[in-house]
């Protein structure tokens, strides 16, 4: 039988990787991105062309609207920072922090799992550089796990378990644009910064530019997305 | 300091108790109602209407589309079940369970929660008439509670914790029914049902109706919404 996974994809360059490495493992991937208010559109037209090219099986957007409570900068019109130390960027809960983000696309993640029979969510957080977003730690993926039993008509009728699988949690941005590059990702697909301008390019100097940048740098590989500008 | 909680509110019966219960606590009320994709909106008016009634602070609709994925009676084109005897009702999880529905909400509650600074998140679910939804269990809304302290900067940075509350966790309908007219509720302005026709009318069929006449029943009281056709 085919085993069917959910994957949240934003089309960056940490959850294509993410769909690249369940595409590894076999798994039927079932996309699912959010169109939430964030405030460009650019990364949900990278998912849309990253599922295609890692061949997944569905690709869903789900549209809700996080702006309603506010609270970010990727939400609000306030500033994304710019030009912060690396350290910086690892320490502390940043303004770019979207309240219960996860928790939110995680739930979605388990109503179309239940939809599906899929045993498997993947989501590409990361506790390395992003060590100050509560809901990117191995507790809160632990936590919803267990949580996931209790919610479902499966682990209720069969204490079937859905297991949520974060592969990247312990990589650096380094680890895993090899990763990416070992398992044929086309990473010019991916898109990472927070503040594009009007034509979509990259801001290279939002958190999200600083962190790719160094990425690519550590693992001594050219990012083909800057090649395109 | 007034204490702030957020309150789920369909405008039913339950959830409008629920947030009556919390009003006479003293809590400042951040109401929360959902549109995604039910089969009627009759729920919603009556949501803005419970919550001006009872002096809710704010109510918020957040709009996303379950239907995408489809799996449930409320969100797809198959039949409501009618005329279910009370038994048939209570056991087994029924064709009107929405995939991890209650997850969703309370995951949005949890976002409405950090931003408003509210400590509490009331919730009007039952074991005792929904026995068969996974997620109107306790061990479901304590697993949340543990997930919502490692999903919140607040929990991160100060171990505070949200409380779910769940105030109606262990009533029959019938002493929600007195509870409500005890706190004063308008219980003209909940709406129950399942499958309205197209004037907004419960059909008296289905199972939140069957429930509900059981309940004024039980509590000998009359329902005042009946009394309006």
């Amino acid at each position: 039988m085919t085993r069917r996974a959910i994957c949240l994809l934003s089309g960056g360059l940490d959850s294509t990787t993410c769909l690249a490495i369940a595409r590894s493992e076999g798994y039927e991937c079932y996309c699912l991105s959010f169109d939430y208010g964030q405030r460009h559109k650019a990364e949900l037209e990278s998912a849309a062309r990253v599922a295609r090219s890692l061949g997944a099986k569905e690709h869903r957007i789900v549209e809700f609207n996080l702006r309603l409570f506010g609270g970010s900068a990727l939400t609000d019109s306030v500033e994304v920072p710019k030009d912060r130390a690396e350290e910086e960027i690892s320490n502390g809960i940043p303004i770019t922090y979207v309240p219960a983000r996860n928790t939110i696309f995680l739930s979605f993640a388990l109503a179309y799992a239940e939809v599906t029979g899929a045993e498997n969510i993947f989501i590409g957080v990361n506790a390395i550089d992003y060590s100050g977003y509560p809901d990117c730690r191995p507790e809160f993926i632990r936590a919803f796990e267990d949580l996931a039993i209790l919610a479902t008509k499966a682990g209720v009728e069969s204490g079937a378990k859905i297991s949520i699988r974060a592969p990247l949690m312990r990589m650096a941005k380094a680890d895993i644009v090899r990763k990416a590059a070992e398992l044929g990702v086309d990473m010019a697909l991916t898109f990472s910064c927070y503040d594009p301008d009007s034509q979509s390019r990259p801001c290279g100097r939002c958190d999200a530019c600083i962190l790719r940048r160094k990425g690519f740098q550590e693992a001594a590989i050219a990012d083909p997305l800057l090649v395109a500008y």
